[in-house]
Formats: C-alpha cells, structure tokens, sequence
C-alpha cells in the first residue's frame, strides 16, 4: 500500500491527538515515525504506531506531559520525562543543549522517564545543523548475549553522531547488536535462514534458523560487546536508570519506559574551529566518496549518504507499507474513530 | 629475556631522561610503556621506546616541554601540547577535568600537539578511580579502508571508556580495526595467515596473506567503519588537527604528530548518582560475569577483566621481551650510554 508523505503524517498525527497528546508533541512523533520510513527504517517507522497508541490508551505513555529540565550546572541538564512521548523530551532536550553549548562548548542531557525516542539520527542531525556535533545514546530491552555467553543481558544499545559538514551533515546511526530483532522476525516471517553471525541459539551457538533465536549477537564480536556494555553503562549511570534485563516498555504495551538517554553537544566554534577545519571536513568526506571502491557499482559511502538518498526517493514515490502493517493500523485507527 | 617490572621502569625512565626528557615526564612514560607491557599490549609497550629516543633526539618530541591548558570555559580546555610527550600531556589534561567535572558535570579537553598516548585505558582508568566516567579517544595513521573502499583512509581510531565499579572499574580499551598493524608484521613475520576479515589487498579484496596487506579493515564492517569515522571527525573538529592521510607522527620518526586526542569525563554524583545507582553497576557486571558461558573454560568477560589479570601475573613473573627487541633497545640505551 503506498503512502503519501504528507497523508501519513496527517494520520498519525491525528491519531495521536485523538489519544489526548498535545498537537505539539504528536506533531513531532509523527515527523519522527514518517522520517524513520522515508529513510528507509521501517523497524523505527509507522509500524511503531500501534504501540504508541495502545501504550497511550494504558497511560504508559502520559499523553498531556511535558518533560521537567534542571539544569544541575551551566553545561549540564537532568530531563525528567515524565512518561512524555519519546521525541517530544529528546527535542527539547536537545534544543536545550543547542542553545547553550555554544557559551559553553559542551554540553549533557541525562534523561529518565521518556518514552521510545524513535530514530536518533534526526536528534543529532539537529545538533548538526545548527552547527554542533552531536552524540545521542539511548538503552534499550536485553536482546544481545554478552561475547562468549548466551543470555541476552545487553541492550541493542545505538549510537548516533552527527557532524556539520558541506552540503550535508555526516551522521551515523546504528544499533550495537549485529542486527535488530525485527530483522529476526522478518526472517521468520519468510522462513530465510540467518547469517550465523547475527544470532544465537540458546545454547550460545551462532544459528541460522530464525526461530531458535536466544539472543541477538554484538556487532563485531568482543569489541562491539565491549561498546554496548560501555554505553550501557555512561547511560544508565548519569541518568539513574535502568540496566540490562531491566530495561523495559520500547516494544511492549505493558511496562513503563525505564530506559534511559544521554545527548551531548559539542560546539566547535567555541574549540576555535576555522574556515580550514571545516572545509578539511568536507573535503576529507569526499575523498573517502571518490575513494576506489572495491565494487565499482557501490561506491564508497559515508554514513548518511544512503538514507538521504533514500529519504529523497521516497519523498518523490511515497512510502510502501505492508499489507498487514496497513490492516493492523485501521484497526487502530477505527479504534480511534479515525480512518485513513 | 624476562624483565623485572621496576628495573624495566627505571631504564626507560633513565632512558628519557639522558635525551632531556624532565624527569616528572619521563616518570609518567616509563610508567605508561611497562602497564602496557604488563596488560599483554605489547604493541603499545616497551617496544615504542627506540622510536620515542629518536623522536626526541630530532625533537618531534620535545624532552623539555610543558603543555599549555587554556579553558575556554567552566568545562572544556584546548590543550597545546607543545610537542610533549603524551602521557605528560594526558595526565595533565585528564587530572584538570577530574577536578573540574564534580561541579559542572561534564568536562571536556581537546588536545593537539602532543606525541602519542600510549594506552589509552590508564587515562579513564584513572578518572574512573576518581569516580568519574572518563572517555578518551584518538586519532591516528590512516591504516583503515572505509568499508566498500581499499585505500588506508581512515586512523585506527580508538577509544577508552572508564566506569566507576567496584571491586574494580569498568574498563573498555579499543581500537576501531579489526588487528593492529603490529599483528600483521607479527604475521608476516611469523609467515602465518591472516584471517580474511582482518585486512584487504590493493584491490580492497580480503587477504590471508600478511605481505599482501595495503589496509586494515574496520571491525564490525560497515558500522565498525561509520564509527571510526565519527571519531576521526569528532575529535579532529575540537582539536584543530589533522583528517585521515594527514595524520603522521604516531608510528614514525620523521614527522611531528599532527594527530588529535580528545578527552571527557562525567561526574555521576552531579548528575544525583545514589547508592542503589552505584550498587546496581557492580550488580550488573556480577550478572554478566556469572551468566553462562558457551565454552565453560572460558567465563563470560567484562571489559578489563582479562588484562587486570595478565597484570597480575605479570606482576609477579616479570615481561618477557623477544630478543631482537632487547637487542635493539641495547643499541639505543647504549647510544644513550646506559646499558641494562
């Protein structure tokens, strides 16, 4: 089922508002799941809706909260969530910081009590654009076995960093697990085996069936375990929250968010950057670009590249949504006395 | 040739010292290369000191050299190093922010002009025993291609995070390759074969074979890569320094270090960190410990773990040198007129 842009924006929003949440806030998680599709993230995209809305009728989420901000120093803030939805808290957090790190050069957010922030990337490519280098860590439900074990006792803990440049900002966003679990369940769904290097059986041994999943498996091996275990643990020590196996209510309708979020802004302006430290950037981002790839049809990428390019194709054919995913939304949304 | 810890301290140190090298610096050097020694890194160990006695004897590294902290505000240094060594720098920068995060929360230094860290890991190591989450990270020779590419484009990039923990802190020490260029001469010297993930040849295509080797591979394939390249710019863009083929210095005896180190840390307690916060750090990392493991000879690991206790034994066996070092640092200690 193909979606216009702004139709799909039009009805998330409205289903949302009809749940109670502020226009503001439900103006932003729409944009939020509607960029998560363009770019070609369909796991951070509309099919997150159901949840958000069935999290909102159970007031998971509070649909008329506004997140508290202390600011504990001048380059340092404690958000309280207050069960806001996840995009509402992250962009003030983050507007915050924009408006302050360049006094200060650096700038924290720790925040608690905020529901799913959906795709990061947007976060720091914010940050980026209003010339700040942005960092956005965000814990996440156990699914990754720690290297060398079998329970899955590590979050998927992402990363994104966003850096101004020319004529775009570099952005990265990827989670520390392999891949994510409703990459699984894709599998599943159309019974394809998985590369053994993704998951594990229950036993710890990489397997290739889909249904046999114990845990999902760090992105590369001891070190990527070692990066989601640091993460972890600078997040949910800042920002007093959850760890591990306690980290609950991203994917399910029953528990509160207590995860847990860190942005940091960088300015630097402020670290006296020049005209030549930022055309250095630029420059260097195209060397890598027009650097030999070793597949002459896929040229070498920086991070961004492909979900710009993606973003920009499906702003001009629409979004496709899966049969199921478009059926399970009515449902919602008749619920919500809107159809689409 | 096995090596008693303190009298490996004290020829280094001595060693420094008789090229000019401030004896408070030469201390923090010495003290530097022997940890390594003593953690299993060999190749940040005492196997860099030929290459610190010529760099200083041509005054890449200037012996007399203090390094320059400006703060640029309640919470960020620009570092002029002056051409120092890199732990005298490190340590500096490092033991001002861990003075200053207990009030603002956050702070941040960026250094350039300083000769290499050496291990990473002691620097948030030792924020981290000062109760604070120190993060470090560096730039250095491009030895990496950029996934899809075959050009050494990319440094190494590592990155340290120290978290406060009990009996011990969490300590994760990292680069963003696969290998070290150091095992692939161990390799070729040995004349085994590489793993195929580990490098590629000129033509970007995976390569078992160590002579064959033109670069590195990013661990973790492509977000081993974006993440490598979001330090390479994050810490390039606060300290001023150079990007990609730029970066000299590290390895070699001709160039200065055009290389940039970025250092941060958090103070928890700032941020309102409890007992039960604290508690459930040491909790967690006990759960990892204990959960189970795929091969029962080898427990599941916490960042740390491992080279805490190669420290240990090494502390009471002593080092083991290979011979060809030990002769060639007899030639450079005799050349400075002190033989072991």
């Amino acid at each position: 089922v193909r979606l216009g842009f702004p139709q799909a924006r039009r009805v998330i929003r409205e289903a949302l508002v009809h749940e109670g949440v502020t226009p503001e806030a439900a103006e932003l998680q729409a944009h939020w799941l509607v960029e998560a599709e363009l770019r070609g993230h369909a796991s951070h995209g509309i099919q997150r809706l159901p949840v958000l809305l069935e999290r909102t009728r159970r007031r998971l989420i509070d649909p008329a909260a506004t997140p508290r901000l202390d600011w504990i120093s001048d380059s340092a803030i404690v958000v309280e969530g207050n069960r806001a939805l996840g995009p509402w808290v992250g962009v003030q957090a983050v507007d915050a910081l924009s408006e302050r790190a360049p006094e200060t050069g650096v700038a924290v957010a720790a925040v608690r009590n905020a529901n799913h922030l959906g795709l990061l990337s947007l976060y720091v490519e914010r940050a980026a654009e209003a010339g700040l280098i942005g960092v956005a860590l965000t814990t996440s439900e156990a699914l990754v076995h720690p290297w060398g074990g079998s329970e899955a006792l590590v979050g998927t803990n992402p990363i994104a960093v966003g850096v101004p440049a020319s004529p775009h900002p570099f952005v990265v966003d990827m989670a520390t697990s392999e891949i994510s679990m409703g990459k699984v369940l894709a599998h599943r769904h159309h019974q394809t085996p998985l590369d053994p290097r993704w998951a594990v059986d229950s036993r710890g041994r990489p397997t290739t069936d889909p249904s046999a999943v114990a845990a999902l498996s760090p992105f590369g091996g001891a070190k990527g375990y070692g990066l989601a275990l640091a993460f972890e643990l600078l997040v949910a020590t800042l920002s007093a929250t959850a760890l591990g196996t306690r980290v609950t209510g991203t994917l399910d309708v029953e528990h509160p968010a207590t995860k847990g979020d860190l942005f940091v802004c960088f300015a630097p302006a402020r670290f006296g950057e020049s005209d030549a430290t930022r055309a250095a950037v630029d420059d260097y981002l195209e060397e890598l670009r027009r650097s030999p790839a070793v597949d002459a049809s896929t040229p070498v990428a920086v991070p961004g590249d492909r979900a710009r390019a993606r973003r920009e194709a499906a702003l001009r054919e629409g979004i496709n949504l899966p049969h199921e995913l478009v059926a399970e939304l009515r449902g919602a949304l008749q619920a919500s006395e809107i159809v689409p």
